[in-house]
């Protein structure tokens, strides 16, 4: 498997720190990210850097995806000089972004007519996951697509499980999505709760972090949202993203799902006044406006 | 401290466990019931059973109190024949049960004129954490007299953390139960949206447990969930006070939490079907009634 090249579109926040874990683990990279400095940077590190997106489809027997949204991977595959007219018969193309399932499905099928097989493969676990190797990565493909691809998948994820065909990769990280944003603000709110009581909120985060109330945000997130540290993991924009897929999903399914939805709107507070771009522990910013009062502590 | 010969009022579902860890660790114990039999049942594991709660604090230099609501402790300590009355000066009540923060700091104040020192220590974990002696203790009180009871702690608790003055176990407690909650709502709404998508509900969890979206509520109540084992660890119709607890505290410090606001709702649902004996857990019920969907899977 090593002696394939394995191609990687877009090197953001993700896609970097993947690209070189990749490295790390003996894969020859080829880089492509629309802002050309983000892939030239990753230079002297030992990922070669092309210079368009038909390049990586020409030079790469896999070839990975991890972009923002659903129209930005149709435009890279689809889009003049994509990844489907210059990937070669009998190559993959595995997509990390996280977009509609029903596109994902749909998209699986007009490349497979061209004899390029794709997975869908997004992943959590934030940049911090991406820069340790230890993603969740949720596959939706073929058993033998997913076998090709798995040594890949081990270079830069922990838990890594192929969820059933073409889309459920998608729909097991939209699930994921519904946890985190639903966790993520039952943990803004007992810290802001917590607050106004005069706790001492990391001995409080610390105290109930091993019980029937812990999870990975409170642990991983609480604390940053208690010492003031919005630096991005995970963007409060493209977490709203995932909950606008989510909510589309829901929708067609006529799916009420009440919690997820007032998370969204935590979030969409946060959009209103330019935070989109900040991680998304910020959500407790939220919880404090609506509630006139702030639960930063610096101890 | 295994000199002391501890008493505990109130052997329910947490109560009987805790009794015999305490048993279990070499301490002298004597309980008392309401429902007599409940802790007659207890009586061939070693556990002295008592006549009246004044016999209990008559004998004991350590109480414990683990009753269901705000007014079951006041009756227990301050009605007729009750603890106030019944202990002895230098004695020390551990009140274990889950109740009004701002009625602990008063019934402490109170105590404490009498020569009894009062420590509030509810727990988290459920009856499952009771019995394997894993639960969580959050304490509120002096340190001497935490200090004193650690040694009881540790035969029923794993984490067991003093979080400040009287009161603050409590809070740290309903803490804790703001996350329950809404983690619980996130995982159910999470569950239903995967059954929707045609998901391996199992896998799925599995799949995203070790991720952003992981959670005690997740793996723990996650599989029960899908398999329909709505077994208490912990009842909704307990939940419920603890979430009414919650909006009184949070009421008067004009605190809106809008996530912990949607859950006690969805347990409202429950409880309108005469479900406030099932587990927490049942909250995919109310989930999936208001999706009209079933979200349940043996496999």
């Amino acid at each position: 498997m090593t002696d394939d090249r394995i191609g990687i579109i877009g090197t953001g926040i993700m896609g970097a720190p993947m690209a070189l874990n990749l490295v790390k683990a003996g894969f020859k990279v080829t880089a492509f990210n629309r802002t050309a400095a983000r892939a030239e940077a990753l230079a002297s590190d030992g990922v070669d850097v092309a210079k368009s997106i038909a390049e990586v489809g020409k030079m790469c027997s896999v070839v990975i995806t991890i972009v923002p949204d659903t129209p930005d991977v149709l435009e890279v595959v689809e889009g003049d000089g994509g990844l489907a007219s210059s990937m070669k018969d009998g190559s993959v193309l595995v997509d990390m972004s996280t977009v509609a399932p029903g596109a994902t499905r749909e998209l699986a099928g007009r490349l497979a007519s061209k004899g390029i097989a794709m997975v869908d493969a997004p992943v959590s676990g934030g940049s911090w996951g991406a820069q340790q190797g230890t993603l969740n990565i949720m596959a939706g493909g073929e058993q033998a697509t997913f076998d090709r691809c798995l040594p890949i998948f081990e270079a830069m994820g922990k838990t890594i499980t192929l969820m059933g065909p073409s889309g459920m990769g998608q729909t097991t990280k939209l699930v994921n999505q519904i946890l985190v944003a639903g966790t993520a603000s039952a943990v803004a709110e007992a810290l802001v709760f917590a607050s106004a009581q005069g706790a001492d909120l990391l001995k409080t985060i610390e105290a109930v972090s091993g019980g029937a109330g812990g999870s990975w945000q409170l642990a991983n997130l609480g604390p940053r949202m208690v010492q003031g540290d919005f630096a991005p993991g995970f963007m409060v924009k493209l977490q709203q993203k995932d909950l606008r897929l989510i909510q589309e999903v829901a929708q067609e399914a006529h799916l009420p799902l009440a919690v997820t939805s007032m998370a969204r709107q935590y979030f969409t507070s946060l959009e209103a006044v330019g935070l989109g771009g900040e991680g998304t522990q910020a959500i407790i910013k939220a919880v404090e406006k609506l509630a006139h009062r702030e639960a930063r502590q610096n101890s």
